[in-house]
This record gives C-alpha cells, structure tokens and sequence, in this order.
C-alpha cells in the first residue's frame, strides 16, 4: 500500500510512523520549509522561538508512553515555568502539578523524530488532487506529484475543505465535517524587552484580548534574552484577522502593559497570524475519519478536540483503521 | 518546463535556484534527512559538528559576490582559524591571508538559503528512473515521484552512474565520463578531549594517514566543547574502506597522538565515512554537462575540479545551459 500524507504536524508525523512500522510505503507532503506544523519554533538569529504551540502535555496512557519515550532520548523535556493568573483581580500566583512538555532544542523535535527516515516533500503546497476510483494523483503548481492507494489529510479542517472540494458531492460524511468552523484564528505577538518584566514565566490571561503570555527564556532552547510571547484570543484574533501587524503589535504592547502594570519598552516585536489555530468549543470530537469508499483519511487535533496530545491521538487512530 | 533535481547539496541548490529565478518549475530531491549533501554539519545534543565540508573560499568574481550577499545576511561567516601544517619536519604555524567561510549556525546555511522555498523532497532516495523520449519519470522505493520535462543530476559521480546504468548505450558522453573515478572516500572522525590539544585551530598534515584536523570550538556556532575533527588521507580512506569505525577511532586517537606529541584521552569519538568525497586529481574538469537529446544535466564538484566554490559554479553554468 502507497499512502501520501498531507501535513507534516504532530498529526501526519504519528499517523506516517505507525503506517512506516506496518511495512507501508508513505511519503509525506508540507507546504512549509520544514516539518513541524503548529509545533514550530521559528529560528531566529537570537535562537528558537516558540510562536505556535507553547507546551504539551500527556492525558491518555498511549501518550504519556510516548512521552516517556521522547523524555529518555532527549527529544522533550519538561518546562516547569511559573505559571499566574491574570483575571479580573489581577496578577496572581497559579501553581499546580500538570507535568508539561516542550520538544527540545525547539518545538517541532518529536514531529520529527517520528518522521525519522520517511519520505518527506517540503515547500510542496498540493493543491489538486484526482482521484480514479482506485489511485490519488496530487499535484502542486501544476507538478503531478505521484500516484497513491490512499489519501491522509492531517492539515487544518479549511485547508483539508478546500482540497476535497470536488469530493464533496460524493460523499454526506464529508460535507457534514467541513459544515461548523472548528479551528478559530490567532495572532501572536513576540515582544523582547530590555528588562525583566514579571516574576512568572507564563500567564493564563482571563476575559481579556490575551489569554497567554509566557516568557520564551524559561525554556531550554529558547532565546536567553527577555522575549515574550503573547497569544490573542480567538474572539480578538477573528475579528482583527486583517489587521496590520503594527496594529497588532501595537495591541500587544497595551496588553503587556495592563498585565504587567508597567511602561513597556519593546526592542523588537514579531507578529505571526495562525488562520487556523484554535479549537472551536462546540466543534464536536470524532477521533479520526477514515472512508474506504473514497480511500481518504482524515486526521488533526480539529477532529479530536484540539490540543498536540489529540492531535497524535488523531494520527495514531488513523493509521490503525486504514490498514484494517 | 517542469525540472526534477536530484541531490541538494549546494551544486543542485545553486541550480534549482538559478531555475526558480527564470520562473522555472522546480522539484529537488535528496536521500538524506534535510538539505546539504557534504555540506551538512551533524546535529549532536552539545550542537553542531562539522565532518564534511570544513570551509570555503572564493575565487572567482561570480563566488565572491554570492558569498557578499550570503554574508551581509549571516548566512555565512568568516573562519579565522590558527593554521598550522605538520609534515616531516614537525608542527609549525602556517599562517595566510586566504579568506575562508563557513556557513552560520552550520554549514549548510547557504544550501538552505539558496533553496528557500523551492519544493524539496528529503528522505527520498530516487531509485529508478524512465525517460519517454519526452518525460523523466522518478520512482523511490516504487513510488512515483511525478514526471518532469527536464531531468538535472546533482549527486556524486558513483551514485549518478548507477541510477543512469540502463542509459549509457544511449550516450558516449556519458559512458566517458563514468569511464574513470571521480571522487575518493574519506573517514571523517570527531574526538573529543577533556583538555585543550594544541595552540593552533587547523593543521593541514603532510604524508601521513591523516590529512586535515581542525578544532570544532574554533567555528562559531559549532560545539564549544574541545572536539577535534580529523579527515583520513584519501589513499588511507580507500585502503579502509571497510574497516570497523572502532578501528577507524583507534587509528584517528594514534594520529592525534603523533601529530600533537601528547597522549590522547579521547572522551568520545564519531566517526563518519564518505564514501565519495573528494577529487580524484586526475579526472577531467569539465564544469557541468547538459545533454539535450536526453533532457539530461549533470552539475557537482566532481565534474569542476572539486570544492564548494566550484560545485556552486558547476550547478549555476548547468543551469544557464539547460535554459538556453
């Protein structure tokens, strides 16, 4: 069996190294330079930064397992930053025990330990797929990219709608998938300041246009100067999805203000718009979808429920019903 | 026109970016894990090891001005190292005024630079190749990779034979110019020491097994730690080619031990083998080869008289001939 993987985040990675140790033939397509997805830290002439993804963590047996294993080889480690609050009340102190994960040196490090030796095409945005009845050929920029027996769409549900768009008609299941939004937008801002600005490392930002800060140096690998990363929240994020990113950053900047009750001194800011970030609360969980008729699966954490742990929950799930 | 490159070492990126530039529709593929041929540094968990490549230089105009651009953006830096030669009369300082480059933070930044976002395969060694009389098609491992209107070869002289055996009837160039060997093996081996070894950064090493040893801390974005890297003569690396990497270790601390006059206590060793690595002296330069009849380049050191500089050059000269 021939399988082509469509997205090279944590999803497409578990769900291409389960098919690997079964003895099938997978290469994997990214439309970025390199694997990772959500899960990349962006290099930077100062180090990695976390833009995307901020930590993990490990719910289920099968991925603390997996954990387990990442954690002997050095591939995550665990961040243990001092976490607050902010809300209504203020700043305020926040520790609990969740054991929290980041890849190391940078983010994307088990994305691609489980790809490891597989097939994988970078910088390849498919963007037309035919299918026969019996084989995918996919293209990218007109460059027929191979013949396949099946199809896996771990990429953003958006994404994923409008590959599949001429499929729609020929199957219900698909077009009730791609019916509800289920990832919402969210801009990040990285902020480096001269100084020192709060005795945390991250911040759960309550009723707010933030809802996370967290300071970049208290991770191994990270910048060592005073970087902050800021996440909007969804509801700001969509409405200001087209916003410049001096507008942007400008928010940000008042932001950091108001959390930290200080002047704020930006060096440097750095904005990222992610299209499709965040889990919809009523997008309901459905695992993984996988229609033999059509030979396509579909994986990602927008059909589990959303977080990095779903999302390699979603791929592994994947991998075991298509070789039924 | 639809353009398959197999290799990305700097020879097929300089190509594929020559390509891109003429809005030529570019593919390159590359058995290895990410971009960089001889030119990748190893990623070890205390950082970047060099065991290809060592470091340019620049020649002619052409070079000098991409290694200007690639400087003024940190692609690449200048080695200052403390040169030494050791040959029968001993271990003396050789100092020159030769400028001489490494890529930043590895060596194959300007590989990954001159890619950038062109569409690049990794993982994936082409196995198999069919030519229509119009059409390349490549195949991995049985898998098609897509079909293309021009074919370019940027891969060691050996491993290009052997994909293009079942057409050499079709081409006495080609026949000739796989008639002698190209490139020689070299063992590379990395040592690692408890205490600095010597008051130089480099020794080029005159009649002995040994040919290069170079100090790793010495390259800006390479392991601070007290690595050594020693490159094995060609005529020794050939002779054992086969040996064991335990004996290839003991004969590289043996080396360290002569040359540095001081008893060696090597914390670790790595050992790398390249099998064809550098210029055999002999074999004709002939810069790059197109063959139109065939849809056919072939770009690399091995076919410019060895070195970084002439591998850019070779890709670059294929590049404009294939476009002409």
């Amino acid at each position: 069996m021939t399988i082509a993987i469509i997205g090279a985040g944590i999803a497409g990675a578990a769900c291409a190294a389960r098919l690997t140790q079964q003895g099938h033939q997978v290469v994997v397509f990214d439309k970025g330079r390199s694997a990772g997805g959500r899960m990349s830290s962006k290099r930077t002439e100062q180090g990695y930064l976390d833009l995307g993804a901020q930590y993990f963590t490990a719910r289920s047996e099968a991925f603390r397992a997996q954990c387990a294993k990442w954690l002997q080889a050095g591939t995550i480690s665990r961040w243990n930053g001092r976490l607050a609050v902010f809300d209504d009340s203020g700043l305020h102190p926040s520790p609990d025990n969740t054991a929290r994960y980041i890849g190391q040196p940078a983010m994307q490090a088990p994305v691609v330990q489980l790809l490891g030796n597989i097939s994988l095409h970078c910088n390849c945005p498919v963007d037309q797929l035919q299918f026969d009845g019996n084989h995918w050929q996919l293209f990218s920029k007109g460059i027929a990219l191979g013949s396949f027996s099946q199809l896996v769409l771990a990429i953003p549900q958006q994404q994923a709608r409008q590959l599949l768009q001429p499929f729609l008609p020929q199957s219900a299941r698909l077009t009730t998938l791609f019916a509800a939004t289920a990832l919402l937008p969210c801009w990040a801002v990285n902020i480096q300041l001269e100084q020192p600005l709060l005795p945390y490392d991250a911040v759960f930002v309550k009723n707010h246009s933030i809802s996370w800060l967290a300071r970049q140096a208290s991770k191994s690998g990270r910048c060592s100067a005073e970087h902050w990363l800021l996440h909007f929240s969804p509801a700001f994020s969509a409405q200001h999805l087209e916003a410049s990113t001096e507008a942007i950053a400008e928010q940000a900047v008042i932001a950091l203000q108001q959390i930290s009750g200080q002047p704020i001194n930006a060096v440097t800011t750095l904005c990222h718009r992610w299209r499709y970030a965040q889990q919809a609360p009523q997008y309901p969980v459905s695992g993984a979808v996988y229609l033999p008729d059509l030979a396509l699966g579909l994986a990602g954490d927008w059909l589990n429920g959303g977080r990095v742990e779903n999302a390699w929950l979603s791929g592994v799930q994947l991998a075991a019903e298509l070789v039924l």
